[in-house]
């Protein structure tokens, strides 16, 4: 199996990245400095309440194709809207709404990655656009071989083009591609298109109060406790 | 100047890798091992010398949108019969025309690229489709931050759409983005959008008997003896 897999592609919200700490520490510390005293965990899990719901409004054809960056922009100011906070200026927006580009991984996650990197073909297959990615990767040290945004193939996950989408253009069979995520749905979803998947638990990416994917809800090809386990369940 | 550059993408074969001599090495090798007395300098620059023709059949409209293994393929179908070479199986024949992946770069270009990587997002903007530029990168180690393939944009250089394709993708301005080339064109078509310029000269692309690109042909930007020195000159 794991000799027949040439290319792995990752989940990256909540998978290699930790969004809600990074968030939280990241605008903390910045709006310490701008004496803006506002609670970030609301401010994070309302931003991120908006994501599912506003990536449904692409699927169903309400708006045209919309990058990430500018579906969080919308979101943000309507978290500020919904909590009662005046707007900040623009270039203040923009450098909140860019702490997207700013995440940090998970402990593992550059060291498990950088060893993946030796045996295989890894990369993001993620819905944010390309230039949250890039600039991510560098932020975090998270050694891509290739970016493979949804904005490339102008559908979100898990619709099928985008998994597919990877498929096509690394010319290779879905059993030779391995999706890699710590959300069930999304494993399902490559799956069913002949993907080979690894789950990995993130049990505190949405806080402390985690309900869902704290567990394997298949029997996915690989179940590894992080990316450094892995690396090692594969050999690298 | 050097300040407003954020991103650099770079012409691929000629600029960072040696198709010409890594075709000969690789195909004469694996050529002896299958006893195919082939004079393969004369196929690579006959398979080469049809580079510009198929890509013109893509942007006349004569083909749709073909990805350059496919119109490579094509066109090594057409040299073995100009040669008057049978035809191998269909592995072999794509084990050959599989080297414009396992090119190797020039001496400087994975050094190069490294320091340069520390300062700046660096892709290739190259008419090669993604499959060849990921592998290329692993096989050349070119530590490519994404890649920036004129497949994702559905047109060949020297098109505008491609340039300004990764500055749409980087959320970034042309003036922040800098095309680096051994090719005084690819230069030319960048400046002529906005992109800052980069010229190295490859002399010996083409083999010893090369007339085009010895020299800058306009002030670009930068000019630099190649990769390495570009790296220094930047700062890197």
């Amino acid at each position: 199996m794991a000799n027949e897999i040439k290319a792995i592609v990752f989940d990256t919200f909540g998978t290699v990245v930790d969004w809600r700490g990074s968030i939280i520490n990241d605008l903390g510390a910045w709006g310490k400095t701008e004496g803006l005293e506002v609670d970030w965990a609301e401010i994070v899990d309302k931003w991120r309440d908006r994501y599912n719901p506003q990536k449904a409004r692409v699927r169903n054809g309400e708006l045209p194709w919309t990058n990430l960056d500018e579906l969080h922009f919308d979101s943000l100011k309507s978290v500020f809207a919904e909590m009662g906070i005046q707007e900040l200026g623009h270039d203040k927006m923009m450098h909140i709404n860019k702490v997207w580009h700013r995440l940090q991984g998970w402990p593992d996650a550059s060291k498990g990655l950088h060893r993946l990197k030796t045996k295989f073909i890894i990369g993001p297959l993620s819905n944010a656009n390309v230039a949250i990615l890039v600039n991510m990767a560098k932020h975090a040290d998270l050694p891509w071989d290739n970016v493979f945004s949804c904005e490339l193939f102008q559908h979100y996950k898990p619709d099928p083009g985008t998994y597919l989408g990877v498929c096509k253009l690394l010319y290779l069979e879905p059993s030779e591609i391995m999706m890699c995520a710590a959300h069930n749905y999304d494993l399902a979803a490559a799956r069913n298109l002949g993907l080979r998947t690894a789950f990995i638990a993130r049990p505190t990416e949405y806080g402390p109060g985690q309900t869902a994917d704290l567990h394997a809800e298949q029997d996915w090809e690989f179940v590894a406790d992080d990316l450094e386990d892995l690396a090692t369940q594969l050999g690298c």
